[in-house]
């Protein structure tokens, strides 16, 4: 496979600042780890590294995306490198290998998934093998990996990758105690909605809503072994890096970042932008922007 | 789907304290949020909830169970609405549900599932697609989700219900170190034994004793990603929220609540009737009855 | 079953300080837990007992495994005891289960689960129900429990054992946000290995690396419900004893010992020999042979 730069700059448009060296022809075969990158690598320079400029300069690679810190010095000239300046070479990166470099799915369901016959699934899905799927809606180009259960009555978006072995839509497990001890679970007839461009990883659990909804928003990433609860709500683009579990009714706005192996009691409320740090328990509301970490987690001074 | 309340008062029996206004013919259609209660829907109201009075004047449903804070005013009356008062009404909505609005499920034995040709499993139960079921017995009504897999030599009473993706009966993973380092595992020949009521969520992992077994003691409930491991003993009605783990040879008494992401140490135990916050990191034995938070976890004065 | 003392001595060698009692024609048939030991059990007393002397005489089995602490006296003469001094009792009993005692797998591909047609397999490795195996090396007598999951490119070596339900590797979720918020997930070209020796406990996930890979290192042991995220290089011998999760690029050097629900910071090193507390949050390297616990993670004086 070989990609031509032309086309990666045509894809990049207003991503670029500048381009050094000739580009006529020039193309490139893969993106590898530093010790592998040879004359066809795409080769990029991370903006938060030390002597950036000698790196590119001794980079093997003919092509390099660079941040503004690196000039097309003589030696980059001399050695007939093509320099492509951006803002944030590692989000280009990855925006390139997004389009690039992405496996393509071909559409279809594996003979060993069980499908409910009153699913309503797009053409375009790509479902893999031992998967079992109730009666859900699930939209354009979504991709479901192996093993995964989807339960009745979950609605899945567009562009959503679901990883092997996780499980959307079992009950919650709210439950109340009687005098004799005994437990008695509230019932849960809310949803899953798994909003488009949504991708969860490996051996999550995501519970329906008890009366209300479970809602994953738009282009949210929930990395694996998070637990979701019931009627939890998350905006659009929460990270959530993984063995992350929130507590029923937990409200999660747009942009927020919460690291690995947090968990956030019930009907908390994480304002837009926050920030929470691996390891937290958090025990109260979080206002916007604001960065939490510890046991319980506390604001930090980050000015 | 109508159910009389008339059937519901004699299911209640003396849960019920009072009712008001005229029973005949009255009918329920269904339980909902709020925001989607109308005159066909049983709804409740929360002993929690200020200004109860108000809520239940101005909801749409015909027939309310509250507690005794609310009155049957004369508004009440004009409306021609149903009061039934008892002492906790979220955990009677929770009653009801789970008599009459829970999915029955149909015995059978997914044709992709894989059953030990000894395992004694009980014609009542419900097993569900891509489950590896090792020579075990399983007792009536048991209700087994997709993607579960149980070793050999596990024993699961009645009334159980065992969430996706979960695996029960794995040895442990108790290690002794050679003076070289290398890890040698303890065998693990006893068994796990999952008593009647009991409830497992998604992806959790209960291993089997070591040498004695792992004791799911009756009516406990487990949600989601949690971690039993080897020779645990729960006793009866223990809760867990979800994502914890418990060492091995924890012993838990009755009617313990463990709330979600803690992890208690091997050997430890927890009295009748405790408590433990979130993400708590138990490392000490707990009395009866007190409240742990923390980590490590202290106790809490909640006089 | 039955196994001659003769045997175990013969597979001992010299693990073996002292045997006192006449071993001819002496075998057992079972190990067991105390409260069902009888005469054709191997029992032994552990190191960690008080009146480890009078546990051997008391004791109803004919042949029991201790270490220097318990004489050969009178009383076990007069009992025809056969008594077998060693160093570690537990640790040579675990030897033996592993030996005499550990179920014996039959080379076979169950016809339900979905093998790549590129794959490598030993055609001596077990594959349970249900998995589905990418294009993968897998090594000799491998052992692969039901409803795995292996991605492609993952190559797994020889007397390795994963439990039921695990996924390896699935993409890392390393993210990048562009200025309106959105997330762009970094690609992931790297690989797992998982070397020999190595088990991997239940419903756990192992990402791949971005551009270089994510190594499990020859005899590790890791339990149920960890996440090993991508990059992530594991020496010889670690020991994980479950729910814990290892962020990005995190190393851990030889014979590390890690307990249960730990979170480890992207890019940390962990020395040789280390220990980790249960529950801590690790943000800073661990220097060799140290212990840390707590949240955050901090050195225990241990001398």
């Amino acid at each position: 496979m070989k990609i031509n730069v032309i086309d990666i700059i045509d894809f990049l448009k207003t991503d670029i600042l500048n381009v050094f060296g000739c580009v006529d022809n020039a193309a490139i075969k893969h993106i590898r780890a530093p010790q592998f990158v040879d004359k066809d690598t795409l080769d990029w320079v991370n903006s938060n590294k030390k002597e950036k400029q000698l790196i590119a300069e001794s980079s093997k690679a003919k092509i390099i995306i660079v941040d503004k810190g690196v000039k097309y010095s003589e030696t980059l000239k001399l050695q007939n490198k093509i320099i492509i300046q951006v803002e944030n070479p590692k989000l280009v990166i990855a925006l390139i290998a997004g389009k690039f470099f992405t496996p393509k799915f071909i559409s279809s369901i594996h003979k060993s998934s069980f499908i409910h016959k009153d699913a309503k699934i797009h053409s375009s899905v790509y479902i893999g093998p031992n998967c079992t799927i109730g009666n859900c809606i699930i939209g354009e180009n979504t991709i479901i990996y192996s093993n995964v259960t989807i339960y009745d009555d979950v609605k899945i978006g567009s562009n959503v990758i679901i990883q092997a072995g996780t499980v959307i839509g079992t009950d919650g497990l709210g439950c109340d105690r009687k005098k004799d001890g005994t437990l008695v679970k509230f019932p849960h007839f809310g949803i899953v909605e798994i909003c488009d461009n949504v991708e969860i990883g490996a051996n999550c659990q995501i519970a329906r809503g008890a009366l209300s909804n479970t809602i994953i928003g738009e282009g949210s990433k929930i990395n694996g072994l998070c637990f979701i609860a019931h009627n939890c709500v998350l905006g659009k683009n929460v990270l959530i890096t993984g063995s992350t579990m929130l507590a029923g009714s937990v409200k999660i706005e747009d942009n927020v970042t919460i690291y690995s192996k947090v968990i956030i009691r019930d009907q908390i409320i994480i304002g837009k932008g926050a920030t929470i740090g691996m390891g937290a328990v958090v025990t109260k509301n979080i206002p916007l922007n604001e960065i939490w970490i510890g046991s319980p987690a506390k604001k930090i001074n980050n000015g």
